[in-house]
């Protein structure tokens, strides 16, 4: 057994199971260790941003880490901004980089780098195997510190004699890190808090918005008319008709100061205070209104739906009812013209039991509300605000979870960031309907520019923002990945086309031209 | 006056005319200021992959910086497999990222990440601008930091309100740094050696494998009758019929040692000593021969054609006739097979007069000889070994030279880490023929795998390297992006449309099915 076999088994005693790649020479003997070691599923991403954006997919839908395999310093650079969005998104990665042999690195071979260095900025834990006999080891530890907290990235370095060279041990399953508990001390400040008659709302992230956690929310809400909030960009939001409406936080600022206006007490559940997605020059970073208090009901390490439910017996509230979200199919017939709204009645309309949607569209998160209605389903978002995520994501969701449909909600101009990924969901059939809002251009940006209060009209700035020139073919594109692809130009054929997309299997890919 | 009027005038002043640009909202006050500040052009890719590599490009080819504009650090991180590509190509670039407004810094937005701790490993430079009043003054400063030696990374961050606020003053140029210049004991030193005798070999880098420096180093090779050699992977060489002959390093170490066997002095000129591009377990990484001197004529930093041309007066060698490729048309006619030698033939045959040769494809390497005998042309290889490079290289060359046809040997591998080069290709109507050496595989990783000694037969480890399932449809992508392409599979095909691509202008694929 060398040092690649021993690691290999080690990630499979320890729970991993699937393994995202782009490998290089260096990472050749971890390759070969694929076909001697049962149990791990390589997929090939044909971009490293679609193999850590996979990765933190699978790891949303699944609870647990994907390892990835990235070739280098370079490979791992290729793939930080969807690590950036994983660590965004408190998903556990164990990130597995090669690097060259420990007798090679002092020869300064044209891919030689600091890749400790580009690691550092999204990972938790980093740690470079130094020998084949703690390889194994090390991938233990790795898969500990990816599960510890909310979810962490670890990123382990492999040099490639330590892949090479002779290893005698696997090493055996590591406990995971236990959750850390909420005190009865905090529960029963919050419970006083939330019984004191101010306006009460709690923002809830991470497990407080899934299951048993949100079912606690909704009882606490019941007893104590507090409203329920979630972020603007959660990891994973368990919503549709039958769940506990939650109420999503718009995106702008002062959209975000108006949402908020009259709350006395924000109960912070796994997340953190709102604040601005960027700065502006005349309006406020920090959003939580004047006058309210903020408390802290779990912090994002501790185990925020344990905390829920443990307030719901101090309060009394087991019996209490939750709102819930309704099934309002009628009101979500297209109407003629095919934009953000009549896309999101579609998509709600016709959406199967227990989708999982993958939203990276500003137009998709605008018209979100309508979707509340649709059958019951999770909800994955841009977490870290690096564009490129949601088409990898979809394909970590989907082999997470082979059962589920996948409908991705993508822009046209984030969907080029990592369009390889349209092959690797052909390769591995992934179960996506990838929807492109094709507006052809980066609206959002022009309505940003005038936010920030730049002032022109003029061609230049208007070129940066315009992908019309030319129009990008999104079923040529498609075709050209092994996708099949459909142009629609009307509300009543995207209707058409996405319902009968609904009833089938495999990719796809619907352009909406808006 | 604002501070990104400031910083795109003091740019302007500096000698910078191109800004390859992926602008997010902490950037709309540069983008405005880009249609109120004449002398910048402006251009958008749609991966900062592509914007960070066509600078390297027109760098290569201008012999000085353009701009980058990016997003915060994820946008950095987009681009920094690039920028590793640029710094071991000694290209100067000015890498201006964005990032949030000094106040915003605090609140841990979800783009919020390390931007100096992304930069530091590809960057000889950083600074992060402190105040509107500042920031031309620091742009001015970065200009001058990636012209020292023979080109470098400048990364300068941009607060959003140091783009916003007031400024009063434009920087005015600040002087080029001069070129080191090499001592006249080296050059004695140098001219002594390559008298004694022995056999000798220049290895060449930089400047001296174009123009004056070239022809210096020929009449040193006539003179002296030593070998003129250049690294695999040189940023720029001057090649191509009525050239001085230099003879490129094969790729493989086991190569390379055969190569160089009886070597008895190696001369640096602006290079390093050869070493393998990876470690193998039973393979050297270190390639001078045993018992061979090295020698130092002119490290990178310095001036390395004005050395030759020191050295060509220290050897009374200035009448000297240096060896030149010859034009060897009848030779290439192409054969039946379409294949790597069958392509190189086509391109030998057909190139026109002072084309640039963009090479990414192993077939191509292996290959390059047979190009020798073609036109006169300038040839720009993958310096850094991250794959995603040539693609918008091309786009830089294109840029920095309209008047040249610009022909990228690609692998369609390699192609697809940075596919939206084409996009910009066809916006701005670059006059780039790309021939994708579709041979549906990762090829070189499969000959990898044996040579690293890794045994598997299996078929996890060969769906790493298949590109095959589904097949990438070449045409189809060009199509999607608005770029004409066209799939052959004869070489006779090959030879008759890459005969007609050269008499046209614009953006053109062509799938070469191998």
């Amino acid at each position: 057994m060398n040092g690649a076999e021993s690691l290999l088994r080690s990630l499979v005693a320890n729970g991993v199971e699937v393994c995202f790649g782009n490998p290089g020479t260096s990472e050749m003997h971890f390759v070969a260790a694929l076909d001697s070691v049962e149990g791990m599923r390589p997929i090939l991403g044909l971009f490293e941003g679609v193999v850590t954006g996979a990765a933190d997919g699978y790891a949303r839908m699944a609870g647990k880490p994907a390892a990835t395999l990235l070739h280098l310093g370079p490979g791992l650079a290729n793939g930080l901004a969807n690590l950036h969005n994983a660590r965004r998104a408190s998903s556990p990665v164990v990130n597995i980089v090669g690097d060259h042999s420990s007798s090679h690195a002092r020869y300064e071979a044209p891919l030689t780098s600091d890749i400790q260095g580009f690691a550092r900025p999204v990972s938790h834990w980093i740690h470079s195997s130094s020998s084949a006999l703690t390889v194994g080891a090390d991938a233990a530890r790795a898969v500990q510190a990816s599960m510890t907290g909310a979810g962490q990235i670890a990123t382990l370095i492999l040099p490639a004699d330590t892949a090479w060279s002779q290893a005698d041990a696997v090493a055996s399953a590591l406990p995971a890190p236990a959750p850390a508990r909420v005190s009865d001390a905090t529960i029963e400040h919050i419970a006083a808090l939330a019984q004191s008659g101010v306006k009460t709302a709690f923002l809830l992230r991470g497990k407080a918005l899934q299951g048993a956690g949100l079912r606690a929310a909704g009882r606490i809400a019941a007893k104590t008319g507090a409203r329920l909030l979630c972020d603007t960009f959660a990891p994973r939001i368990e919503r549709g008709a039958g769940r506990v409406r939650v109420e999503r936080l718009p995106y702008f600022a002062e959209q975000v100061v108006e949402f908020l206006a009259g709350t006395e007490l924000l109960v912070l559940v796994g997340a953190q205070a709102p604040v601005s997605f960027f700065g502006y020059p005349d309006k406020p970073s920090w959003l939580t209104p004047g006058g309210c208090r903020i408390a802290v009901l779990a912090h994002p390490h501790e185990d925020g739906a344990a905390a829920l439910g443990a307030l719901v017996d101090a309060l009394g509230a087991q019996q209490c009812v939750a709102p819930l979200n309704s099934r309002v199919v009628d009101d979500l017939a297209p109407n003629g013209a095919l934009d953000g709204e009549s896309i999101m009645r579609s998509v709600a309309r016709h959406l199967p039991e227990n989708a999982i949607i993958t939203e990276e569209a500003s137009l998709a998160m605008a018209y979100s509300g309508l979707s509340e209605s649709a059958a019951p389903h999770d909800l994955l978002t841009l977490t870290g605000g690096a564009i490129g995520c949601l088409m990898p994501v979809s394909i970590g969701a989907g082999i997470a979870c082979p059962e589920r449909k996948v409908v991705n909600l993508q822009g046209d101009g984030s969907a080029m960031y990592t369009v390889q990924a349209l092959w690797t969901q052909a390769r591995e059939n992934i179960d996506v309907v990838t929807v492109i809002y094709a507006n052809r251009g980066y609206r959002i940006l022009a309505n940003e520019l005038k936010r920030v209060g730049a002032r022109t009209d003029g061609v230049h700035a208007a070129s940066m923002f315009d992908l019309g020139n030319p129009s990008m073919d999104w079923v040529a594109l498609a075709r050209g990945m092994g996708v099949e692809g459909v142009r629609v130009e009307s509300g009543a054929a995207f209707d058409a086309v996405f319902a009968d997309a609904m009833k089938r299997r495999g990719p796809m890919v619907i352009e909406a031209v808006i």
